[in-house]
């Protein structure tokens, strides 16, 4: 049967609400008028409520990424060092971006799909002295790994000069993070993951110890985030921003304050968990030994190419899946249950990835023992 | 967990593509305008395609039965005689219809759920000489029966002052329906089932028997069909069309163009085929002996109310399906697969209706048991 549908079912971009879609197509505002002036602040306020921070909340138009290397520019300066946290590809981008601006990165190298020991983090800390932040990731996307923000942010409260910056763009929306308590100076989501909005806006969190540290000068034009600031809080912002986004991520952090942070949070854990069990009755095997909520990593089997699976999927089926990245590619696929996502969707991507796997010979399942274990789990529940 | 989204599986309305959705929401045209006439006359011709007829194909701003009612006083005199099949609540209301209008209705009765057998109807029409017509289904939605056209139309045309008038609501595009080889001279449908598009547009076919046939001064002055002709010949409408439903109803037709009119038949095949046997595969009994491509009637099990599976399928999971009608109402529940549906929505509708069976206490199967059926079939094919 020729695939009809589309559905996504990657880790970002993430499938949008109907909802979201329709606030999008309203008609464009013009980025300093008073209309969008209090839809921007209200999508600030919302933000730090999602956050559950007292401290200040910028919203960039740009990937994640754009918000990634905001944070090193603006918040370090040449010669500094920091220690990053590489357990992915998303670590190494930390490290790319602080060889980028002149950071020197220690690293906390982290088997991939292993979630990094707290102590390690502050070993790497404490054998540095002077090292001036941490960075990490909160999800370690690639992997579908968890890290301990919450041990590592409590032993990290004993170096008051060390920033916490924390990449959360696969976290936010799908955990109830409570960044201030956590002790995360820094976090940083974007609009294509949990936030179910199209890409194209990141987010940035900065406690006031962290804008305290904001540079003058940062080797940075576009992502001046002491310029930002400064306009935000005003409710504009220093370029013009993508404000049709804006509009639409404000409709999107409606649905989660409706639905709750609390209930958004419980949904996706028990969206992974049935993911999880439908995988294992395959007889597969997950990569991450901490696994996330937002995304599962499936180590292929034995002779299947984990590609193979994400092109069936997508091509015979309809439905995006992601492969692995970097030397997992081949290796593993993804099958992403962040955002707007049900248990429906959960057992839709379970019987795709049964249909490939069945395709490409791997048959040590029946078809469906995947899906009946997911049913199972949810009727549990 | 809370429902999140809404997933319609009911025999219309039913899902609306975004392609489609998109096109309603593009600018509304004046229905005389050149742009919109353009569009009109385009979307009469792939009707006509769709319908596999050279006879006329007549766009009406009003649900189905406003076409039913509409072939009803264009093309009989009050007076005259029709036979009427009634094995269903859309048989009955071809019968209402008739009463309303002053046409004497001989009813060819059909338990729910049984298709009529086409000596009967013939029979019916032999047995009372000058009747005018045969008003029937092709497939009666009510009770998910398909019924035997090719040879009802095979058997009629021995008789060349009997119209044979088909409600193709629930048929056109499930099926891939030869209109005029068959021998229907008249045939209905409606916006909001295997059209894909939103509720409020019917359309009637008329071929050359049927347009002879169609009165002066018929009792109606909306669905006053030669005065439609008149106009629709020319792109324009007697009163107000419903623009944006039409250029959204021809944006769904290019879409069952692209797929092809075999190809969509064939889905609609696959999808009925694969219900059936995941309901039978949960210990559950089909209601109709000779069950439809759209939608599929399942008898609800011992003790079990079939709206209590409504109930908990719209409430618990966000998924509308269908109770059942008159004296079926309780006894059984409908799952559609008509329209913009793949293999995962079917799986969807067992899913549902395992999850819901199995709340309400119905436990004769394994969760997962339908859905396994379903999806080996699909794996199969």
């Amino acid at each position: 049967m020729k695939p009809i549908k589309k559905r996504l079912l990657t880790p970002g971009p993430t499938m949008v609400p109907e909802r979201v879609l329709e606030a999008l197509s309203r008609p464009t505002l013009y980025h300093r008028s008073p209309e969008f002036k209090e839809i921007f602040l209200e999508a600030r306020q919302r933000l730090r409520r999602l956050f559950r921070t007292e401290g200040e909340v910028l919203i960039l138009t740009s990937s994640g990424t754009g918000a990634m290397e905001a944070a090193v520019a603006n918040l370090f300066k040449p010669g500094d060092s920091a220690v990053v946290v590489v357990g992915g590809k998303f670590g190494q981008r930390w490290a790319e971006l602080c060889r980028t601006f002149g950071v020197n990165p220690i690293t906390v190298e982290v088997e991939w799909g292993k979630a990094v020991a707290p102590e390690a983090v502050e070993a790497a800390v404490r054998e540095n002295p002077g090292v001036k932040g941490v960075l990490i990731q909160i999800c370690e996307t690639s992997t579908g790994t968890v890290y301990d923000l919450e041990e590592i942010g409590r032993r990290l409260k004993n170096y008051p000069d060390v920033l916490l910056v924390a990449d959360g763009i696969t976290a936010y929306g799908v955990y109830d993070i409570p960044t201030d308590e956590w002790g995360i100076d820094v976090a940083i989501t974007g609009s294509q993951k949990a936030l179910m909005t199209p890409p194209g806006l990141a987010v940035i969190s900065l406690n006031e110890r962290a804008v305290e540290r904001l540079v003058d000068n940062p080797p940075a034009y576009y992502f001046n985030l002491k310029k930002e600031l400064k306009q935000q809080s005003k409710g504009q912002t220093a370029y013009t921003t993508a404000t049709n986004l804006v509009v639409a991520l404000n409709e999107a952090l409606k649905m989660i304050e409706e639905e709750g942070l609390e209930e958004v949070a419980r949904r996706h854990a028990l969206l992974a968990e049935a993911t999880r069990r439908g995988v294992q009755a395959l007889g597969l095997k997950l990569l991450s030994e901490r696994p996330a909520n937002g995304v599962t990593a499936v180590i292929a089997p034995e002779g299947i190419n984990g590609q193979d699976v994400v092109k069936i999927a997508r091509e015979e089926f309809g439905v995006t899946i992601a492969g692995g990245q970097e030397h997992l590619k081949g290796k593993i696929f993804r099958l992403s249950h962040m955002g707007y996502v049900d248990q429906f969707d959960v057992l839709t991507g379970l019987e795709v990835a049964e249909f490939a796997l069945w395709k490409l010979g791997y048959r040590e399942f029946s078809l469906g023992d995947g899906v009946r274990a997911a049913m199972e789990f949810f009727a549990s529940v």
